[in-house]
Order: C-alpha cells, then structure tokens, then sequence
C-alpha cells in the first residue's frame, strides 16, 4: 500500500469536484505505467466525460500526458517551425501540400503523424503509396531534412506522449471519446511534446467530422487555444467545413496526385484554398508578413512550380521515387479498374455524406479496422462534384478506383447514395467558417 | 466481430438513456464471461452510478447476475424457508441468533452467506470459531439439515451469481460502491438465486453503515423490495440504526459467545430486540401469526433454552463441538490479554464511532483485508455501554481481547476515541427505523 489510492481521484471526479493538478498528474501518470488499471481508468474517463474537466484540469492533464514520455526537439534548426494537425475529415490531404508549400515560402514544416485508423489511410499511409518513401524518420533525419528541404513528414514515435495511445484506446472502447476536453488533451499533448515555433490546428466541422456542429469546433477550438496559452506556446486554429469532402480524392495514391496537381498549379478547389489559407497564416506569424501579402505568396509558389519542387526534394530526402512529382501515374500504384462515377438524376448537388464516402472507399480496401490491417494504396475514388454544383446523368463527376468490378458495382451504389440532388439552387457552404488567432495578433 | 457493440449499451446509459433489458442482460452477462472486459465494464459502471438505472433496468440487471451462474433450491423441505441479509454493520451478530430462534418457532431458516473483507470476520468466521464447524456444506447438505434440524448457516457457492463477484471488484476499484440500484442488484441478485418462502432484509442507517442516512437507507429498501415483486418474491425491509454498534462482541469467537448467551435469554439488549423483531416478522408472514403473539413466542423461545437448543444442534449438525452452547468459554479460542474498558471523563455516551471500533478490532487482528488473509478468532472488544448510558472513569464497560499488551493500548486509546461524552443527557436512537413489509400485508 502506497498511501496513494487512485479511488479518491475517481471518486472526487464522480462527485463533480475540480481535481487538483497533482492529483491528475499522479492518476495519469499511473495509467500511462499500468500501475492504474483499464477498470479505474475508464470510470475517470466517464466521470470526466460526464462532469467535464475545466482549463486547470485539462492542462493538468495534457501535462502529464506529455510527461509519459519523451519529447522533441530540433536544436539545430535555423528557420522558424510549424507543426500542423487535423481534427481528421474525408478527403482532407492538406498536410501532403501544406509542408512543401510553407516550406517554398521560407517556413519550416516537421510534421509528425500518428498511424490511425479509419476508412482511409493517414497521412502516413498516402505519402507510403509512393514507392520508396520511409516516414520512420530519426529525430535527427528530421532536423537534417528540414534544415535542408525545408519539411518532412514523419511518424510521432510510440515514445513521444505513448499515455495518449492508452487513453485513446480504452476511450475507444468506453464510450468516451465524443468529450471536448478529451479531445484537447489527446490532440494538444502530441502537439506540445514536439517543440516547434508555431502549432496549426484545422478544427473540421460539419456531418463528415467528428464534431458536427460549428459551434462543437469552435469549443474544441477554443480548448487547444487555451492549452497553448497554459504551455505558453503560439498556436492558431482554424475552424473549417467538413460538411462535405475537403479535396476529390478519397484514398491513398489518389490523395497524392492530388496533391502533385495541387502543388503543380493545376488544382482550383476548397482544397487549394485551405492549403493556402493556412500557408498565409504559417507566414504571417512567423514571417511577419500581412495575410494578404502571404497569401499572394502562397498562390504564387503554387503556380510557379517552387511548392512542387520541395515536394520532391521532400520525397526525395526519405527515399521516395521522385518522378512522382513529373508523372505520378507512372510512378503511383493503380487500381485494375477504373468506374466513372454519374449521378443518377439531373439537378443542384445540395449535400455529400462524407463519411458514407468514406465507407466506400474503405470497402475498396482503402483504409484500415485493426492496427496493423494492411491497406492497398492504389484504390479510392475521386469525386469532383461540390455542394452547389449543377449534376447531371450524363456528366462524369468523378472516378472510383477498384479491384474488382463487383468492388466497383458497390463503390457507386455507396457514392450515388452519399449524394442528395435538389432542384432548388445551394450556396457552398463557407470554407473558413472561423480563424482563432495566436497571441498578439 | 458479432455485429454486437457494447460501446453502444455504455454510450446510451452515458446519455442519460433507459437501456432495454435485453441489452442491459448482453452486457452484463457477458461482464461475466470478460468477454466484455473491465475498462467497457467500469466506464458502464461509472456512467449508470451518474445516470442512475430505473426499476425495470435494475431488475434486467439483476436477473443477469443471477443468469450468469447456477440457482439454489432446496426441493425436499416440508416448512417454509426463511433467508436473511444484513447489508452489514458493526457488531450485527443477528445471523447467529436469528436462525436458531426462528427454527425453534417452527420455520426454516437457510442462511447463504459470502466471504466479504472487513474490520471483523463475516458470520462464517464468526461461527468457524467453534472448533471443528464446516461451513462448506452441500446443497444436499443443508437441505437434509435444515429439514432435521431447522437451520444452516453455510457458505455461498461461487457458482452462484458470479457476475456479482466480477461486478463487486470493480465497483470497489472504481469507486462506484455506493449506487443504491448497484448495491440493490448485488444484494438482491444473491438473495433471489436462492429459493425461499421469504427474504428478509436488515438494512442498516447511520454512521456505522454505508448508508448514512435513515432517508439513504430507505431508497435502498425500497430498491430491493421493489426488486424482489419484480421477481414475485416475497421480501420484509427493516431500517434498523447503526449510529452505534448493535451488538456488545466485535469480533469472532466473543461474537458467538454474545449469541449463546442471547439465545439463553441472558442478553437484554439492542441486539435481542432485533433479533426478536426481524424473527417476529417471519413468523407473522410464514406462520400466519400476528406480529404481536409472534412477538412473545420469540421472547419465550429465548427465555426457554428452546432457541439456545436449536443453535445446539446447528453447532453438532455441522460438525462443531456441542459443548459451546453450555460453556462458551472453554469451547471457542480466548486472547491471552483481556483489558478493561474505561472511559476517561465522566458524563453521558452521546455518539459512538462504530467505524473506528471496528478498525480497533480489526487492529487487533479480527479482520482481514485482503481475500485469503488469515483471521483471529479469539481478539476483539466488548463494548456494553449504549448511547444515553451514564459512564464514569471508574465504571468498567467492556473488555478489549488482545494478542500483546501493545495490541491491547493500541486498541483502548481506539476505543476511547470513539466514544463522545457529554453533559447532557442523551436520548437514544430508535432501533427499527422502518419496516417495509412484504406484499399483501
């Protein structure tokens, strides 16, 4: 017997209380040791659930998540660094062309990714699809890489906050994981173990998120916001639609010539406009530029080929093939089959289920439902249609990238059925729906 | 994967939802196969302890312990069977006295009991003080017994409600214990795995109690009560007070000790008239008596030696030297110190801190705090002073029963500071709190 009892946490938690941080600290830590168990774990998980935990508690919290492990740094860098992460959406591939772009614009971008699950591949997976490329990168390849590239997206090692993998596991399992404070810690303490000069968030919002409501992302928001400001580090969210896929592509390769285009100039979507949004505010803060002054920047570098180029160096400094930036299909697996996609009545596209487009491509094979599942890189589809958009049966709006043909015959059912088609005419629901500032600005 | 999601049973309790007793019954009933493992299990636990579980969902719970093992009857007995729970107190030495009593007034009395951790052994310790008595007796066993003698005192099998013994652990990890529909489903689940003609249910109120609160004790009854029409069975609630100690004996072999002399009719206290009482009230449902002519056939069977001959023939019957009955104490194992209790300060006993009674008798070595842990069957204390009683430094009330001299100091400077004396003079606490009787009285 210790002295210690975890109860008296659980307990006081149960009963609403605000817990002191050194009592937090202790019982997190005991659950990253294994010295508190899954049973009293996951009743503090639904107490917190149910009774909240307020900014001192989070914080507290998402220290001691951080204090489970190791954390990053890059001494040797020269140039000012950003770290980006995604609350997770369909077709939301801005990491593979916001690091080269912000890195063109003189930014440095170390991006580190965890390997999820969901029904498509991570960040991870899609830039894997390109042959060669590594993402177990060293902490000392990645400073090396992006002193001399300017970027590099690499795996978050199971060392780096590994209490998150343990919460996030039994969250998954209780019926816990919908809790905003939560969230904020599991997204923020992986954040705030790496040290870099700037923290962008991409809060999604809509029905293909996990927070379906603006105002749910905004209190998500506004949550890692104030876990910055205790760690005392800068840090700008951006609150953005998701009630549709982000980008066209929905899997793996196909995310990658996505983004090759992208990068080349030859991409005009939302996606396009995210990526630069987001690059402008990189610039911005830790260029010191106006925003409209780094945003021209940004759509310069895209359309003068320099964001394409650092694509390469990148994919090139982790062993990729880099022709991939020249001719991705010869360089990309590619499915056997290829099904056009068509609606299958005429009128105005009003709403897109992305998470029924997500399923779809999964059911391709496109992502994974274990850890360790493997996933073909080559399948997905591609969808081009937005919300607003005139359809009609003759017009292709996309393509879906298969195995099989059955595969196929049940990819487009899925696809039709993701779409709704009115006859009244839709406004496109705004991208950037709010921008919450770092410090100072 | 079954296609069966216990997130979903654990998400719909953590919103505030009614479960479906089919779903509730999946769940638990595969808590106790740990197909569903202890994080799913706690975070249900934590959510339906904040939530709360309405009748029908507490009743769907307790029929699924009760499914998760084997059930209990007792086919050959020719007269009706009586059960008896306490949900445990200080000094509560009904058990013993109340068996013998009610067979000697023609009932039955089958009496299960667990093996639970406390200040002080459970009845089956208490009673495996006489030398040679067994407790694990057969089903076949205690029926043959209790037809030819009148009652068994015996330990619950495991495979009786196994759930509750998976439930129990982790509620006590987890600190979800005091829920009163959990502690109605686990009292009630063991109660109603065993066929009898009646339950009957002492639920303790005060400070010496889990519940606190005669308003606390109550909600629990009622819970019960309401369990046992749900399963058609009927069932007697008494509230009785536990602000002090029922009994004098806080122990194991002095408690036994206390019921002979109890049952000889030498004892006039608290303890008797409850145990008369809760005897009284099985005689008026079983035997049809009024409570008031069953009243003075208990008083008569204790003051006959009829009551003291039956615990007589339990004691032979399973295996227990007979001879305990006529000398208790040259029977049951004694301490080789016996210290007197005094009070320091003279006045009357206002309050009693049975909790730290039983922690001085558990310091002595009459409990056990780990399962397995070896008991003392000959340590404890007698405490005879009552609330409202005059004390006085010279008046001797009680004896402390002590392996050591230290043990023994250790143990009055307890005693002394459980006891509040005032100046005033001191009403004492009503005994029956409540009765809640079964249906159709």
């Amino acid at each position: 017997m210790s002295g210690w009892d975890p109860r008296a946490v659980i307990a006081a938690k149960r009963d609403g209380r605000v817990l002191a941080a050194e009592d937090l600290e202790r019982f997190v830590g005991a659950v990253a040791t294994g010295e508190v168990g899954d049973g009293p774990a996951a009743a503090f998980l639904m107490a917190a659930f149910l009774r909240g935990l307020d900014a001192s508690e989070t914080l507290a919290m998402t220290r001691a998540m951080i204090a489970s492990g190791e954390t990053v740094s890059f001494p040797g860098l020269t140039v000012p660094t950003v770290d980006k992460h995604s609350t997770g959406g369909v077709a939301d591939g801005v990491t593979l062309a916001l690091a080269p772009l912000a890195a063109a614009m003189g930014l440095a971008v170390a991006k580190l990714s965890g390997r999820g699950l969901g029904h498509t591949g991570g960040t991870l997976d899609k830039l894997e699809s390109i042959p060669g490329l590594r993402t177990d990168l060293t902490t000392q390849e990645i400073e090396r890489q992006v002193e001399a590239v300017g970027c590099a997206v690499a795996a978050q090692s199971s060392a780096v906050v590994p209490a998150d993998g343990v919460l996030y596991a039994l969250r998954d399992a209780t019926a816990t994981v919908p809790s905003v404070p939560l969230i904020a810690a599991s997204v923020m303490s992986k954040k705030l173990a790496v040290a870099t000069d700037l923290i962008l968030l991409d809060v999604k919002a809509g029905s293909g998120a996990f927070m379906k409501t603006t105002e749910d992302a905004v209190a998500l928001a506004e949550a890692c916001l104030t876990l910055a400001r205790g760690a005392r580090r800068p840090c700008g969210v951006a609150v953005t639609d998701m009630s549709q896929p982000l980008g066209d592509a929905i899997g793996n390769a196909l995310d990658v010539a996505e983004a090759v285009h992208l990068l080349g100039g030859r991409h005009r979507g939302r996606l396009r406009a995210l990526v630069v949004f987001l690059a402008a505010r990189a610039a911005e803060h830790l260029g010191g530029e106006s925003f409209e002054s780094a945003t021209a920047l940004a759509e310069r570098a895209l359309d003068d080929g320099t964001a394409l180029e650092r694509f390469g160096a990148m994919v090139a400094a982790q062993g990729g093939d880099r022709r991939v930036v020249d001719d991705p299909a010869s360089v990309l697996p590619s499915a056997p089959i290829v099904r056009p996609i068509t609606a299958t009545t005429a009128g105005t596209l009003a709403a897109v289920d992305a998470e029924m487009l997500g399923v779809a491509s999964g059911a391709l094979g496109a992502g994974r439902v274990r850890k360790g599942d493997p996933i073909d890189p080559a399948v997905g589809l591609v969808l081009e249609a937005k919300i607003g958009d005139a359809l009609d049966p003759s017009l292709v709006v996309g393509t879906i990238h298969a195995r099989t043909e059955d595969d196929a015959d049940g990819a487009l059912l899925r696809v039709r059925s993701a779409l709704t088609i009115t006859g009244a005419s839709v406004d496109p629901p705004p991208l950037v729906q709010a921008w919450l500032a770092p410090e100072g600005e």
